[in-house]
């Protein structure tokens, strides 16, 4: 029998193929004519299971079916939950790929001078996914596996995990577990590691302004009618004061105050504005006064319009007033903020600053609540210890901007923690053209992940 | 021989016929798939007049071509020169038409108990263009012709008149002539006939504002870096002020001041602000404070918004911040207002409001300058006679709020004066879904056309 490093050495290139099949599925959730896509990539997924002997099941919701699989390894054993999503986001705006979204290609960048794979959900999630698969088929086969495994595959995340929680509450026996490790969040950087300890919560709303009941010609109509365009221009401009504050009443009500010694520690993990900024291809950053970078991406809510539209937006010159425009805004919510609330909130205040010449509809989607993991138990001591071993540094513990609305549902309906170690990076462009995930990133996670069953299943033994 | 009265009675049902054929032609020409099309319109244009015995010739053009046609009577009539469209605006969005765009329909409304056309261009220009046609056809063939004819019908009006102009310049002979009759512009009722004797001008840009060089997701990034759309929405509210007013520095310099006599005369034109704001839908009506709905569409200038897009537009929820947002915005000029002095005034201020955090674009589209045409004139009188004939009712001299921008460019190139006799009505839902034209108005039309050129040939050779 080969030793877990030798294993993991050969095994690298079947890995990489694996992977590229399971891109070429695109299992996109928000849009109906991809539904049998999802499902196929459910198919894949539980065919993988199968082969390492894992008693997997698909279980059908009135969405996209979840993916569930059991390996148990000896009673005596902890039990470790893992939990990832096999669907992705839309690829729009397609122009934007220089390679096909669907059919994955290894290509050198400055930040993977070893490669990363090219495709839509090769960091989110489908390669972070693989990764806890590839790890237990490492441990499977260097006898090293001392954990009782429970898998829990969805395919709606990017739609809001709609059918998530609904089987969780009617299967609390099924996941009972020890801990759950989500493998969906970033690290700050291949030489800083970093595991998430917190992640912002998520109210995502859609909005429509009517004017007049037809688009009008402006030439007739103009200055005499109001604009809906202008109008929603005018609402969005509203909801930010001139220091970056969100205007809605009550919403930095419940937010979580972050101690000082808590903000000097977040603010002491490596940043390098200048860096950041050439990054993203920005001249200069905004955000609410009085907070850093780091802290407006994490401990701090926000607002942003996700896509607008409204009236001629084809080739050329076309002189409408239009009926209608429409927007999509979401908001980050941090500790304590209740998405149920907040998107009421929203509701009632756009409701309030829209004008009596035009009317106004707001449709909520999905939200999700904020979380906090704790930084002492028994399975973060594992992952930093995990971690340490693969990087050879050791982890530092930072807030995460994004959501995974189902690490606060995990906590009430199971009652269970989540440890969050994911490998991407914040540049490898995920929900945008040209999503990667790098190589070293995907081999040393499977690493990792290892490490950390094996940490885990010996200091829980002993604790 | 028949009577003009009697051919008129005659030639209706050929008339529609005929129209129907040309309203089934998509000549869009903002759209360069459409092009063979336009050519295609052109060439049934010529047809018609090559019928009628006219001398036609297409002129190519870098862009559409010009159809020029020449009826010559004798050396002692004056010369009328016509001008017409035949290109229409595209006809999106296509779910909001009851019945096909170019599938012409004839159906009874409200407003047009006899019945209307629903056509794309309909009224907007191909109806009203034809309307000449058919009455030059009345008079040839009841002997009542005593004028010389010209005719000039361009493919490029919706597209800004590009190689109109070009066109005039190089062909100032060929265009002598005594008048030019327009007939692109609405009447204020089938009750309430009325003569357009001034038109607003346009400034139409594009603008793009750019923030990341690539989408972002909004988890990782919200909140630290400046969203693009939420910039674009800041930067088009601060367009206008409180009082509706337009915020671009210099922009009122130059608006002609309208006597307080004039914009009493103006307001004794019979208006129902209540069955206005029904007729469109609308609760409230919005505008510049200080004048009436009628003023604020016709004498002063406006900004709006005919387009807006940018981040994710498709189906369900994507959380991305988006790299560029784009917006269509035209101005409605009033006379005096220089449309390129007013696109660079938009410029300067568009780039001045813009924060460091993203660069913007501005790319201007054809611009026209704003008319008033005499109403002292011989042909303003035969004009007036012939409308009070056809309607029974002395017509009333209006403002118009939409742009032609040829009339000033005919004004300056050809020396010309244009009567602007048009017979849509507001209502008529050009540039909009369900464009439609009366059978009334374009059969009272060509009467009012024909009694024209019979009254001012009698007239101008008197005078």
């Amino acid at each position: 029998m080969a030793t877990l490093h030798e294993f993991l050495a050969n095994q690298k290139s079947e890995s990489l193929n694996q992977l590229k099949e399971f891109l070429r599925i695109p299992s996109v959730s928000a849009d109906q004519k991809y539904k049998k896509e999802v499902r196929r990539a459910a198919e894949w997924l539980t065919g993988r299971l199968n082969e390492l002997e894992v008693d997997t099941k698909i279980y059908e919701t009135p969405g996209h079916p979840i993916v569930y699989g059991e390996y148990h390894v000896g009673d005596e054993y902890p039990t470790v939950l893992f939990y990832g999503h096999y669907d992705v986001q839309p690829p729009d705006p397609l122009d934007l790929w220089e390679t096909e979204p669907f059919n994955p290609v290894v290509k050198k960048t400055d930040i993977h001078p070893d490669g990363a794979v090219f495709a839509r959900g090769a960091c989110d999630d489908k390669g972070q996914l693989f990764m806890q698969v590839k790890a237990v088929e490492a441990l499977i086969n260097s006898d090293l596996l001392h954990c009782n495994l429970k898998f829990l595959y969805e395919g709606e995340e990017e739609v809001g995990s709609e059918n998530l929680e609904k089987f969780c509450i009617e299967h609390t026996d099924l996941l009972t577990a020890d801990v759950i490790l989500i493998s969906d969040t970033a690290i700050l950087s291949n030489d800083t590691p970093t595991i998430t300890t917190g992640l912002r919560g998520l109210s995502y709303v859609e909005v429509k302004v009517t004017g007049p009941k037809v688009d009008l010609h402006s030439g007739v109509y103009g200055g005499g009618v109001a604009n809906p365009i202008n109008v929603l221009a005018q609402m969005i401009a509203q909801m930010h004061d001139d220091q970056g504050r969100i205007t809605i009443p009550g919403f930095y009500d419940d937010v979580e105050v972050v101690s000082n010694e808590e903000r000097e520690a977040m603010n002491k993990a490596p940043f390098d504005l200048e860096k950041y900024k050439e990054g993203i291809g920005v001249q200069e950053i905004w955000g609410e006064e009085g907070y850093t970078t780091l802290e407006r991406t994490s401990i701090r809510p926000t607002l942003d319009v996700n896509g607008i539209w409204g009236g001629y937006i084809g080739e050329g010159a076309k002189t409408v007033l239009p009926s209608e425009a429409q927007a999509k805004i979401s908001m980050r919510l941090v500790p304590n903020q209740d998405p149920d609330q907040i998107t009421e909130l929203f509701v009632d205040y756009f409701k309030s600053i829209a004008p009596d010449t035009v009317t106004v509809e707001v449709n909520p989607h999905h939200g999700g609540r904020p979380a906090v993991t704790p930084i002492d138990s028994v399975a973060y001591h594992a992952a930093s210890k995990a971690m340490t071993k693969a990087f050879g540094k050791e982890p530092i513990p930072l807030r995460g901007g994004g959501s995974i609305p189902i690490v606060a549902m995990f906590k009430e309906v199971l009652g269970l923690d989540s440890i969050l170690m994911g490998f991407g990076l914040d540049s490898d462009a995920i929900h945008s053209p040209n999503e990667h995930f790098g190589l070293f990133n995907f081999y040393t996670g499977i690493e990792t992940i290892a490490e950390f069953l094996i940490q885990y299943g010996k200091d829980k033994q002993g604790s």
